[in-house]
């Protein structure tokens, strides 16, 4: 069938109206109209060709939430009208072990994400949710708890599941200081998700002024990187550290704030980074971790967890035709709130 | 008092003869007369300078063994004639919570290592075991098991703790698949504890022909790390990593070992570490720790262990006049056994 989207026509390129073939549904298939999709730094970086060559046009968009409007005949779960989520991938192996224990996002052999992988059922390149329809396997296709609107939801599909992740990985509750680097997208949700955890939690920022926004979220102060008295004070008292820094950097000035065995844990920079002297692990015991998203099953959990503790993004709603401005907008300041593209509102008829 | 030694008298140059003042026992010291003193890798790092600059002569050895001669008028648990260690440490602030903790080697002012530190309490430059006579603070030093003798007990005191801690620390137990990446002094140690804890053992090296050895102390094969095949092959199943190789290097094959969740530990390379590609640790939910050795109670813990399992190293015992020698085959080749000073025959008349 023909979508609608907005593509990025080559790397560094400002995104355009684009139109496209999406197969029909298999019979193991959800077909999803696009309500609302969220705007992810991925976006950017997967478009601009930051994590290896992509085909072009690249149609971005793994926050994804709308209805369903078509089933696959072996299709179980779901039914024409139901409110569904799809994240960052569309499919995996299945078979592995990583698969088996609800680890798509891990799969040993190869996850398909959303957009600009290759599609395992028909050959083509994945094409995301900046489009007013979706297609995907039914496992990969999650059921939205009800209290959640479709708004808010979208973001949770990748921001949400980053920072919930590692935070019920590393066991954050009460009892636990943990600080959250960067108050981003992602940032301002770790802040949400640790606070409810239990934990008392720190933003740690490179620009100050951010004290308000950040105790509106949970938080109980802000630590400015930049500040050698605020870094020296907090020095050693940190259990847990999750860092959402969208790009490489060097870690030592934080990991001399962990306490003894804390770790910290990288979701924002997916890169090469810099070196670290072992000493700042050895002295301590200490962890450098990472994390990506989450599986199916843990994805689930978050929206249960999420729609029950009212946990929920912050959101600017806008049209696709504003997609460069909002794209640019990421590009130059880390913003506590997700742009979210209204599709039904911006591509007023593509479904009639 | 007069003891004699042997010391670099500068950075590379050989080990030659000296005799030092150490200060008598104060209330609170323990003097022991040294039997034995290990021979480890950090003294050659030390004495090298590698790790920073440090005053010479320099008196090595942190793996040391003795039989106590006098206590301060302070000193509880030790009197003349008990069978005794002291290891990599003789002070810490004592005050922090580290130091609370029981984690005096972690501590957050400064631990006072047992050579090439400043101590606290006289404010000369600390000197180890590479000497006939001890003089240490009643906390560091540690009652030796009744059954463990004193030549196997002394490398105890850093490649057995530096080992035994992080596989404590990391839960490693039955069900656990477990590398040891290098197999001299610290990797034949942790390949034994890594055994006693009930798990499977594999030993990681870059030479082949360890396969024999490494089965001898517990392994079920040896991974060759410049074999794609063999590296192939056990991608994806380890549950946690022990590194022990004694410099920098790149861990990026290593990560493709672990398994889900897992973790790869430095105990080895002390300095600064090439960068990594975040994905490698993203892809899985993987962690870089780092340890070294242990504080005083699980260091007392570590020796019960090893003496109810029987947990003893491959120790060759050497004269200090071939302490030159002994450092030259350390420097070129990673060897699963530990050189030992039989310090009272290497300076027969040095206490009569």
């Amino acid at each position: 069938m023909k979508v609608k989207s907005f593509a990025a026509p080559a790397a560094n390129k400002p995104l355009t109206h684009y139109e496209f073939e999406r197969r029909e549904p298999t019979a193991g298939d959800v077909e999803l109209e696009v309500h609302y999709c969220g705007v992810c730094h991925s976006d950017i970086h997967t478009a601009q060709g930051d994590w290896g060559e992509v085909e072009y046009p690249c149609v971005p968009g793994h926050e994804i939430a709308g209805i369903v409007t078509r089933v696959g005949n072996a299709v179980t779960k779901f039914k024409p009208g139901d409110r569904v989520g799809v994240g960052c991938m569309v499919n995996s192996c299945g078979e592995c072990e990583a698969c088996k224990q609800g680890f798509e996002n891990s799969c040993f052999k190869e996850t398909v994400w959303t957009y600009s992988s290759k599609d395992p059922v028909d050959g083509t390149d994945t094409k995301g949710g900046y489009s007013t329809i979706m297609v995907a396997p039914e496992h990969f296709v999650l059921p939205l708890p009800e209290s959640l609107d479709m708004a808010h939801a979208a973001p949770l599909l990748c921001a949400g599941i980053t920072t919930f992740s590692p935070l019920r990985h590393w066991h954050v509750g009460p009892s636990m200081k943990v600080g959250i680097i960067g108050l981003g997208g992602l940032g301002h949700m770790a802040v949400k998700y640790a606070k409810a955890m239990g934990a008392q939690v720190w933003v740690i920022s490179s620009s100050p002024g951010k004290t308000d926004v950040a105790k509106s979220y949970g938080a109980t102060g802000v630590i400015v990187s930049t500040s050698k008295q605020d870094m020296e004070k907090a020095a050693h008292t940190f259990d847990f550290l999750l860092d959402t820094i969208p790009k490489a950097h060097d870690l030592s000035p934080y990991l001399q704030l962990l306490n003894l065995h804390g770790t910290i844990c990288l979701v924002g920079p997916i890169e090469p980074m810099p070196g670290f002297h072992s000493r700042d692990v050895i002295n301590g015991q200490k962890s450098i971790a990472g994390s990506g998203i989450g599986g199916i099953k843990e994805t689930q959990e978050m929206l249960t967890y999420s729609a029950k503790h009212n946990i929920l993004p912050e959101i600017e709603i806008i049209n696709i035709q504003d997609i460069n401005k909002a794209w640019d907008s990421l590009k130059h300041k880390q913003m506590a709130k997700r742009y979210v593209i209204d599709m039904k509102k911006s591509f007023p008829s593509a479904n009639q």
